[in-house]
């Protein structure tokens, strides 16, 4: 049998750790359930100590998910440690993961530590994680950018304190493939007991060469665990995407010869998920999940595809969840079709009665729209606006007008605490009205600081899904609404961002 | 003085070829002007024989642009070549391009040729190029995938015939960056005379390798040019990027040792105008390019940054056009200073007529926002609804209602051939009820592909840029509208898409 190539998702938390990316406690369930669906070995779920949010978060993916591994994220120290073991008590698999920078520019500049202060925390810090988990991880942050004497003596010690995987971060994205290919195997082989512990990939993409870095690490290096994001999505130019590294490796077999747990059918379902939830647009030439990853537009390449598919075609569309059928359901379409499609989709509602409102939404929109799509019905699920009856704010109504030579004017009814609430105004434009007239009843004072309309399939026939990210006092937070009607669909993404802004309390976040 | 690294771009023609990337012959003479000013060695400005619309591109294109080299493509046939030379007649500095394919699969399945009748087709077409033209690259299409020894027979056979530059294509994206390094480094040892040719490199991202790949050809195969397009563009997951090869190869001149002709800090406005003309959005953790690429956001990382800069960052946001201050002008703002912005943003007008125009766009749009940032400015001036009375659609007004509860309505009008007309309808919601109302009156037939909402800036208060693309009888064209008022955005987009479906010429195009 060829070896295993793990992979180790960490959208949750370094993908969450994007400016505008961050994630409910519910949201990254979601994502979670469908990270173990696509089978993810490793799931990175938080960073435990960061926040009450993010150890709670990581507490209730280790009670819910059972097929993956997962992994809190920590600083070298005990306390972090701890609450990382406390928060994945209820797991199968628990992996704490633990971070101390190795480079001297980040020893001095950002700890202001000796490197004997360094590798004594780093030691002592794995010895107190083996004590509560068996399954640790550790990462010299800056790695590649590290003094190769000195991450050695690190390394080894760590593994000896019982480190069962060594990630080796290029936290900046600075590698080169064959010099990170290289750097990896000198470590493993001047390191003496290297041999005991699994070495893992993690590479950022500020350069374009995540995935190629990555793969280099693993061909030439010999690690066995790269770390990746749905769409790359991570600190500025993001993280390795994980769809290219899982079609890269099985397209090319011939050559990495290397076996993966991956599902690649749910990725698409996946990219769609985190993008909706975080409001990070896929762009359409995007490998793999971008809307033209598998679209052919010239003469030429068309008359290629038509005489012999692998002319142009190294990858089959449907391998990674692309359907050609597109058109699912419609008005008459019953609630066992809704729920059979939903679960086609990589959908799972966390109740009936989830079910029961989804349905109930479906069934309105096919009173307004003849053909729902399957961008429809994930939009449907993922308008949070209407989904809880608990949140602080609801959308009731609204009316607005736009004519040249006027102020757009808005008049909305939307709940606030339970009750109905009037508020109207004008606008540069009838959502700009819209949002005011919100505003001018709730006054959070929040600035907004993205507002995107996502495509969902081709026409304005479909229904509009909005993301309005909001940042009040240091907290960012996303919401998305799905309507028809490209006002209202704003309207009721600015509710549910508001709803999040009470929600969600302060937190730190860390680590590249 | 160390080796210089060729920059290729072929957004114009590789990138065009994208579904949905078509551009207009005054499009891609904008995008020209750009990629001049970005000091690129040569500018692939289309494919003269696939249609009059290319040819006309690319005359255009070599009659105007005097610092870049000026590259046509063409199929490996006399009229092909003939038709290139044609349309590149006024260029200070004219190559050809011509290809054909060498791979097994390629020849049998697409071309129905043998091997020796490629083999003679490509040697005669580079005589008679050479005969045209001094300045001629051959490509072997499907080239990675070809059997090396036919390849170097080929190759040895085009640089004898006077070839000056060969181009190995991954035009599937199946490379691997040590393999494809390799690749290119034993033909150009097998073949005697490779020391006549520069050796070129043209990747596409399917892996997600492009870059990484194109950078292994340079380094281990000793290659001196890079084909790439901005933004990445093109067909599926897009060509090699422009911006993260000229990066990568900056910030690690430690490794590469080369030298580039390319001036970055026009790299951003680059990306923005090929962005704005396609309709492709940039997705937010695109390297360089991307909102998020110079953006931190956790705890720690901030910290870092602000103890040391170099902690994080290894590039500066400046030396690609990233500017912090985005404010520039408002209401008492004057047409000096407009202007002075518009050349600082890389935006020529062609003429005085045409700044005018856009100074009374300017000053209409900050009658009604009080803050106007570069992005409106781009948006203004890339509105082509407004800006040509000869178009046979314009816009004139717009009224449009919404309220929960009833069916959305539009009334609008516009001009059709300089008449002004009135139509009015219902809808989904108020954009689909104002297209609905055009399409009433003009019937126009066509498909609408994509519908896009371009983030501008943060907040509503911003012009929308909307993006309509249309396909009518296997063309496909895009309209760009901008206007605070979104629904008033997506009618100017719809109506600059109907004067493009009026005005595009029927065309083929080629080769990956």
């Amino acid at each position: 049998m060829a070896d295993k190539l793990i992979i180790f998702d960490t959208t949750l938390r370094d993908g969450e750790q994007s400016p505008g990316a961050s994630m409910t406690r519910d949201e990254k369930l979601r994502i979670a359930r469908q990270l173990e669906r696509l089978k993810v070995d490793v799931i990175e779920a938080g960073f435990a100590a960061s926040s009450n949010g993010d150890f709670e978060a990581v507490q209730l993916i280790a009670n819910t998910i059972k097929d993956s591994t997962i992994c809190s994220l920590s600083r070298a120290n005990d306390r972090d440690i701890s609450r990382a073991a406390e928060a994945l008590k209820g797991a199968n698999n628990a992996r704490i993961h633990t971070f101390i920078a190795t480079s001297a520019l980040h020893m001095e500049k950002k700890l202001r530590m000796t490197p004997d202060q360094v590798f004594e925390q780093a030691k002592q810090s794995v010895r107190f994680a083996r004590n509560l988990v068996a399954d640790i991880e550790f990462s010299p942050e800056d790695g590649y950018r590290s003094d190769p004497d000195f991450l050695c003596r690190v390394l080894e010690a760590v593994i000896n304190e019982g480190a069962t995987t060594i990630n080796v971060p290029d936290t900046v994205g600075y590698a080169i493939p064959e010099l990170y290919g290289e750097f990896i195997k000198t470590l493993r082989e001047r390191i003496p007991n290297s041999d005991k512990a699994i070495w893992s990939v993690h590479c950022h993409n500020d350069l374009g060469m995540a995935v190629a870095n990555s793969l280099a690490g693993v061909k030439i290096g010999g690690a066995r665990q790269v770390e990746c994001t749905i769409n790359g999505l991570g600190e500025r130019a993001g993280n390795c995407s994980l769809e290219e590294i899982v079609m890269a490796v099985k397209t090319r077999k011939d050559y990495f010869g290397l076996e993966l747990g991956i599902d690649a059918k749910h990725i698409l379902a996946a990219s769609r998920m985190v993008s909706q939830t975080t409001g990070f647009v896929v762009q359409p030439n995007k490998a793999v999940v971008g809307a033209n990853a598998f679209a052919h537009a010239s003469g030429i390449h068309q008359d290629g595809v038509l005489k012999a598919r692998d002319t142009y075609e190294i990858m089959r569309a449907e391998d990674v969840g692309w359907t050609a059928n597109k058109i699912v359901l419609g008005k008459l379409s019953g609630r066992n079709a809704f729920k059979q499609r939903l679960q086609e989709l990589g959908v799972q509602l966390e109740s009936e009665t989830e079910v029961n409102a989804a349905f109930a939404r479906f069934k309105e929109l096919a009173d307004r729209k003849s053909e729902i799509f399957d961008e429809d019905i994930l939009a449907l699920v993922s308008d949070e606006s209407v989904s809880d009856d608990k949140e602080q704010f609801g959308f009731v109504s609204l009316s607005q007008h736009s004519e040249t030579g006027e102020r757009p004017q808005a008049a909305i009814v939307f709940t606030m605490d339970g009750k109905e609430v009037k508020s109207s105004s004008e606008g540069n434009g009838p959502v700009d009205a819209s949002l005011k007239a919100i505003e001018a009843h709730v006054k959070s004072g929040a600035e907004m600081v993205l507002y995107s309309v996502n495509a969902i399939s081709g026409s304005t026939e479909s229904q509009g899904e909005v993301t309005v990210r909001l940042q009040n006092s240091g907290r960012v937070v996303n919401g998305v609404g799905a309507d028809p009607d490209i006002v209202v669909a704003s309207a009721k993404a600015y509710l549910s961002a508001l709803n999040k802004l009470q929600s969600k309390a302060d937190r730190v976040a860390a680590q590249g």
